[in-house]
């Protein structure tokens, strides 16, 4: 069993806490140590150090080499550029592969917040287990709280389980972010999850996945895997990446192949996806505000406050989100955070370069 | 003709471009100049640089230093502390009759927006004229444009001019600021105007007026007069100071004394009371926005944003101020801009000492 934790984004949703040199994965949000150190020590408790894997963008080297806690720097795996989940777990593959072409690879964003760990690791070797039962691809699915429409769905089709103790199920459908009336019937149905971007299979498996749905991409990867350990490497993986598209797992291949199962995960997950989650899930004073750092509050309420250095003052505002970190500082309406994005594509002009 | 500039002031309302050391005269707001500097100017049109004072507190020397352009070093009058206007103006008082116990003084703010400079001079000039002939205490008032909350109003009495082309009253009475309903009575009445804070009158009468209606305050100041000169000239400043009154020029004298008349003035005034009376005079941009510095702005309408370092974003709020400087930021809704002194009693706890 290897883990891989995939730690690429773009760094726009917590804008101005993240960057592009420094994604989600890389902030303290709840705990004393990021979202990365916390996924890590989660799958420490799986498997050893040796055995897990971090993959992520070259630009973001830096922050990787302060977060890794024991995994060995050539367990430390670098995309040039981002090309989206498909590419990044093709590159992982190959390098589990060449130490143990039959090893069950356990997938995994290293930014979500999971609250249940030992529910966590029973759902994953729970998912190991059907992964090598089945030799198919496994995802874990998360039991839906309210008609989310910013999550992808998960359709169940049989039950196929229990896998210790684990419910299991083999898929129908994989669905987009839905809009709200599409959730509700969802939520309702009963046979719907959340799309937890955990994956879980046979190295082979996969490999032979990509042959079948993704053959430009599965071509690139043999390219790189004929010049692993070889001078021109970095120029081929350059090459290959410019050249391969950028697909994500769940569109490329698992909506595509048959073999395909999920485990139910009932772990306390959240993706954390904006500041106003954050806020969500964050202990509220009695005005119902959050304040992280020295601020003072005048008459403000259900209102989210970061900041790392000096003081913010807000007056006489309900519902906003005030973040100032490193020279920037976000000042939003808590119900449209999720728009920062937009705000991070203003900065590509010039003199905002350093605020990216 | 000597002119006294005043220049006290908590620095709260300008928060946190304006602080206990560098209050709102001192900064750049409209014009490449700051406000003191803009008044200066004013009164250099009037008077030679040697014939102008400036009165402020100890603790804004330095600033003060920066902003008296060619007034003499010997003209800048410190007072200990601050104990209002009439105070302020007495010790100036005291420093002028040294030189010309005739003399007439113009005692005028030093932060106040003056937009028809020419036509301000001629009012000015005519309160001069208007001083000598009755040896009385001149004031010029504003004809208010809207029922404004934020003034002193002065109702006068009966027209006793034009003195040079100006108009000018005898006064009736002083009136505080009013609420609402008020002063729109005031407004349609006709015969109330906006108390500006520029008085003009001799030394000498001025003196006399003090010594009738706040004779602790002119025992005080022949003390000081006493002293000056002498090696204990600031240990008398600061005794007397800790024991005179603090009270303004309006309360004290204005309001009781007979010989008291007004220059009607327009001349294009404001007193920049708040970051709301900032924007409502500054130029907008198509969303109504005004915004200084690098700042990145999507979907806001109406608001003010100030930025001296980085770079600031708003995003989906409307009618907001937002205000970084000097390691301090403000957010907050601009019709409550009044209340920012709010935030800055809050500063008073010890960790945030260097924001005040």
């Amino acid at each position: 069993m290897y883990c891989v934790i995939m730690a690429g984004g773009s760094g726009t949703r917590f804008w101005p806490r993240s960057r592009e040199e420094r994604s989600k994965q890389f902030l303290t949000i709840f705990e004393k140590v990021s979202l990365m150190e916390s996924t890590l020590k989660r799958y420490s408790a799986m498997v050893p150090w040796k055995d897990m894997y971090i993959v992520t963008k070259k630009n973001q080297k830096e922050e990787l080499e302060k977060h890794r806690l024991d995994v060995p720097t050539e367990n430390l795996i670098y995309e040039p550029f981002g090309k989206n989940t498909a590419p990044c777990i093709g590159l992982s593959a190959l390098i589990v592969q060449k130490r143990d072409p039959d090893g069950v690879m356990v997938v995994s964003p290293s930014d979500h917040l999971i609250q249940a760990k030992k529910h966590f690791k029973k759902t994953i070797l729970a998912g190991v287990r059907l992964a090598e039962e089945k030799d198919g691809m496994v995802t874990i699915g998360i039991k839906p709280e309210r008609p989310s429409t910013g999550y992808g769905y998960i359709q169940v089709h049989q039950d196929i389980g229990p896998v210790d103790g684990m419910k299991a199920f083999s898929i129908k459908t994989f669905a987009e972010k839905p809009n709200l009336a599409t959730a509700k019937r969802f939520l309702k149905s009963g046979d719907f999850y959340w799309n937890s971007g955990i994956f879980i299979f046979r190295v082979s498996c996969f490999l032979k996945e990509v042959k079948t749905h993704l053959p430009d991409l599965f071509d690139g990867l043999q390219e790189i895997r004929k010049h692993m350990g070889k001078p021109n490497y970095e120029d081929v993986l350059q090459n290959v990446y410019q050249q391969i598209p950028s697909i994500s797992i769940d569109y490329g291949i698992m909506e595509k192949t048959r073999h395909v199962y999920l485990i139910r995960g009932d772990f306390g997950w959240n993706d954390l996806g904006s500041w106003d989650q954050v806020y969500k899930l964050s202990q509220k004073d009695g005005d119902g505000n959050v304040v992280v750092g020295d601020a003072v509050m005048v008459d403000v309420k259900n209102s989210y406050v970061y900041n790392s250095k000096g003081v913010v003052a807000v007056l006489g505002l309900d519902d906003v989100v005030v973040v100032h970190e490193g020279g920037a500082t976000l000042v939003c309406r808590r119900d449209r955070a999720e728009e920062v994005k937009l705000i991070v594509e203003r900065l590509k002009r010039k003199k905002f370069a350093k605020y990216r």
